[in-house]
C-alpha cells in the first residue's frame, strides 16, 4: 500500500555489496551488476515486508515470512536487514514518507493557517483510513531497551511535526519555542487520540458523522493559544 | 496490582458448578462447599491472570500460563472461562472498575466544574502511568469478529464516560443529547492520546513537565463549547 519508490534514495548508502571488490576493469562492471542485483534484492525484501504490514499487520512481518514471501533466502534478508526490529523500522520509515508526503500535499494548497491545520488533521485521519495496518505499525513497535531510535525515523518525525509547529507559529508568534514544542505535540496527540479511539471501533468511539466536526472543533479550541 | 476484592461480586451469577446437584440434606451442604470452593479457584485464576497482565502484558494472559500462575489445571481454567478472550474480558473488568474508582474519587471532592474535568484527567493519567500494561490492555484487546463486548464491560465503560458527560453538562447546559455525547468522547479521547504518546515515551511525547499544563490547557479549551 505504502509507496516503496520512495526508499530508492536508501540504497546507496546502506548497500555495501562489492565494496571490499578491486575498483578496476571488470571487477568495476561486475561491482556494478552485483550492486545493482543488490538493490534489487532489499527492495523486493522491503516490499514484502511492507506488503505483510499492509495486510495482516506487525505481527507478521517475521524474517522467515519475509524471505518466503521475496521468494529469496532467509540469509538474503540478513543481508541487508540486521533483524526484525530493523525489518520492522525500515517499513515504518517507507509509511512515515507517505504520511509526510500525503500531509505536505494538503498542507500547500491551504492559504489560512487554522485551515491548514484543519486539512492535516483530515489528511492523518484518511491516511489512518487507507493504511490502518501500516499506521498502527508506527504505534504498536518498540524497539529492545538501549536501542535508540535511528536518525532517518527521527528525521521524519520532526519533519511531520514542522508541518503542524510551523502553522501553529504563524497562528501565535508569540509564543516561546519551548510551548510551542509542547503544543505541537499536544495538538498532534489529541487528534491522534481521536483518530484512534474511532478507527478501533471502540465503545468510547466518536461515530463517524461527528468525527470530522469534533476534529474541527478541536483544532479551533486548541490551535489559538490564550 | 489492579484491585482484585471487587470482582467477588461476579462469582454468584457466573458459578454454577453444584447447580444440577439435588438440592436437599447433605447434599445442600456438599454443594455449598463446593461452590464456594469453585469461587474461590475462579478467584485464584482471575488474580492469576491479573498479575500476569500487570507484569508483563496483554501477551502473557494465556489459558497455560494462567493455569501454572493459579497451581490448577487448564481444565479447570475452562471450567471458568470459555476462553483466552473471556479471561482478558474479566481482567479488563477488574481494570475499569479500579479505573473508575480512581477517577469517581477524585471528582467527589472538587466542586468547580471545570477543576474536576480537570482532576479527572490527571487520575486517568496517574492510573495509566501506575497500571501501565492493565490499562494497555484495555485498548490492546480486539474481540474476534463478530463478538460483542460483553454487557459488564460496555457497563462500566458507560459509567466512566458518564463522570465526564455529568460534569461537561454541568459547564454546557445548552448542548444538545448528541453533541455532549460526541463532545464527552472527544475529551476523553483528546487526554487518552496525550497520556498515551507520552507514557509510551514516543519521539513525539510531550515531557514530564509540560504534560500536567498541557492537559490542564486542553480541558480549558475544550470543556466550554463555543
Amino acid at each position: 500500500m505504502v509507496n516503496t519508490e520512495m526508499n530508492k534514495v536508501h540504497f546507496c548508502a546502506e548497500d555495501d555489496i562489492g565494496m571490499q571488490m578491486k575498483t578496476e576493469g571488470t571487477n568495476d562492471r561486475r561491482q556494478q551488476a552485483l550492486s545493482a542485483k543488490s538493490a534489487e534484492t532489499r527492495q523486493r525484501i522491503l516490499a514484502a515486508a511492507d506488503d505483510l504490514m499492509s495486510e495482516t499487520g506487525i505481527e507478521a512481518v517475521q524474517i522467515r515470512s519475509v524471505a518466503s514471501r521475496a521468494g529469496c533466502s532467509i540469509g538474503s534478508v540478513y543481508k541487508h536487514f540486521k533483524d526484525n526490529d530493523a525489518l520492522i523500522v525500515a517499513v515504518n520509515v517507507l509509511t512515515l514518507e507517505s504520511l509526510k508526503a500525503a500531509m505536505a500535499n494538503v498542507a500547500k494548497g491551504v492559504e489560512e493557517p487554522i485551515e491548514r491545520l484543519k486539512a492535516l488533521s483530515h489528511a492523518y485521519r484518511h491516511f489512518a483510513e487507507d493504511n490502518t495496518k501500516a499506521w498502527q505499525g508506527l504505534f504498536s513497535h518498540h524497539l529492545p531497551d538501549g536501542q535508540g531510535i535511528p536518525e532517518e525515523h527521527l528525521g521524519l518525525n520532526v519533519a511531520l511535526l514542522e508541518l503542524i509547529a510551523g502553522t501553529l507559529r504563524e497562528i501565535n508568534p508569540h509564543l516561546s519555542h519551548e510551548v510551542l514544542a509542547a503544543r505541537t505535540r499536544t495538538c498532534f496527540a489529541a487528534i491522534h487520540g481521536l483518530v484512534t479511539i474511532s478507527l478501533e471501533g471502540r465503545f468510547v468511539a466518536v461515530d463517524d458523522q461527528s468525527l470530522a466536526s469534533e476534529m474541527d472543533f478541536m483544532v479551533d479550541r486548541l490551535s489559538v493559544a490564550p
